[in-house]
């Protein structure tokens, strides 16, 4: 019996609908369970491990004064990572999973700590308003970095999140270009850019777009308007839905790596979880272009993995609830 | 410094928004620290401890036929609750909750089971559809048990749920009267009524609410309509709230008992999460006459407590936040 096959679709139906409530009563849980199920190809599956793996890179863009905060935070952020400080290590503390702190090409001189994981492309992409963010080999080589982060550790549940200073930039141009969507419509304010700011964005990445054709494939985005942490993401999310673990997204940026790995591989589609629809502008058309549905909807703006983190306990009660509760029979329950 | 001074709210904004992260980045989660901040008249707050109550009992008008299930499905599931079967106590395991199994008034013989509190009111309510459901002694005798229940332990957080064939009748009947909503417009299929199970549910509840006037008092309407369940949550979550522990409220029935804690005692507000948008039918009318906005969206609508289970770890992750992460000076990040 093989996930996908019909006999294991009739005998994961019969679990779902056999547990002892109403018929469809869990909404949403019970999709969770049923999608978990056919990745692992069991009627128990498990969702005990998580793993949130952080990927930190600098952006050549933010030299266009396109983010509210100076660069200077990408490296800061990884130290507050490192010292458990961030909302996403707090999260992860509060909700049972590991994090592990990657540099995927941090300005400046390379950060010095022990558990901080080492896979610098180099210290930050070029200026993608003036040329391509990174060459083909730069890009290649963080989709390998990231497909062997992907495969790292021995989590079911494999979260990621990001942190650097202008990449809502870099993630609106890829997915533009990738998806077709107008720079305008999904231009967001990041981190809290004011009217003006926002305005200044909006222009910026205009002429970015202007540099290339209306669409590109995901190689060529990440190439032309990416950063080392999206593409070293997008590589860890094929290699995770490859290895068959549950790949939750997170918010806008994090979507946009998920685009990438999904347009390059659609038959991996049953391992991601959108988790949540973040605050910023262009989320909502993203999801909707890969007809996704986020799980919550809490305004977060945040990233760093704090909205996969805030979906993981409902990917545990969904396992939980296929794998341990009672049937009609084992508990003499009177269907209706 | 008291939660609600100037002084308290002045020092609860900075510390909220000195954490390392944009203003208001955290959206929903950083207004639930702030709720929990308040309720606990603190900025460190703990929640940690959670007890799920369930409520169970029968109600007289499930002669009516207003139910896909048979009225022995409440005293089955309440073996299943002991047993540790059921989507509730799954969730409760998983999630890190206690979970308490309360007769209110199941039909039949009291159970005789050490691990299950009797409170029992009687065995099932009279049929609203004829005459009161209960006589106005035993609704005050059903919140006091609740108002007890609700003191009980030492957690931080009550959650509440129930357990009642025919209750979601009860509690359509119960906001109908006590919020001045039509019942057509409010009534649903519960468990799973089919298209002519829904309209015979109308009916029924149609002519039932037409026994009394437009608009009841909350102990009029629990003494018309109510349920011995939903009477001893609304006594709970009253004094759940008086205790300043964070009252987590479920899902249709669960809203319908907090709508008579909170229209006798509006002053309790600060106290109630609403947890989820469920899938019955009034729920969202409910929610909207409350001016409430519920945290998850996720097409539940099993009760039980479920809902408010699954939003336990928001708001855990919601103290931590205010407790444990950086502030822009600790971690030495730079401000925007």
């Amino acid at each position: 019996m093989s996930a996908g096959a019909p006999d294991f679709e009739a005998a994961l139906k019969a679990a779902i609908d056999g547990k002892t409530k109403p018929v469809g009563a869990l909404g949403r849980i019970e999709a969770l369970a049923a999608q978990l199920a056919r990745l692992q190809g069991t009627l128990a599956p498990v969702a005990e491990r998580c793993r949130l793996t952080i990927f930190a890179a600098d952006h050549g863009i933010a030299a266009e004064a396109v983010s509210a905060y100076p660069q200077a935070v990408t490296r800061e952020m990884v130290k507050n990572f490192l010292a458990g400080g961030a909302a996403a290590t707090v999260f992860a503390r509060e909700l049972g999973a590991e994090v592990v702190v990657v540099d995927a090409g941090v300005a400046g001189a390379p950060l010095d700590d022990p558990a901080l994981i080492s896979r610098r492309i180099g210290p930050g992409t070029a200026n993608s308003a003036l040329g391509p963010a990174m060459t083909g080999e730069e890009r290649d080589r963080a989709l390998d970095a990231g497909a062997e982060l992907g495969r790292a550790g021995q989590a079911e549940v494999m979260a990621f999140g990001e942190m650097g200073i202008a990449n809502t930039s870099a993630a609106t141009l890829v997915v533009a270009k990738l998806l077709g969507l107008p720079v305008a419509g999904i231009v967001g304010r990041g981190t809290g850019l004011d009217d003006a700011g926002l305005a200044r964005k909006r222009a910026v990445l205009e002429r970015a777009a202007l540099r290339t054709p209306w669409r590109l494939s995901p190689d060529e985005a990440l190439a032309e308007y990416g950063g080392f942490e999206i593409a070293m993401m997008a590589g860890a999310m094929a290699s995770a839905a490859v290895a068959r673990r549950l790949v939750l997204v997170d918010g806008f940026i994090a979507t946009a790596a998920a685009a990438c790995a999904l347009v390059r591989a659609p038959e991996l589609r049953g391992a991601f979880v959108f988790c949540h629809l973040s605050e910023e502008q262009g989320h909502a058309a993203v999801l909707h272009a890969l007809q996704a549905e986020p799980l919550l909807a809490l305004g977060l703006r945040l990233g760093e993995g704090t909205g996969a983190l805030l979906a993981l306990p409902l990917v545990r009660a969904a396992a939980a609830m296929l794998r341990d509760m009672a049937s009609f029979e084992s508990a003499g329950v009177s269907r209706g």
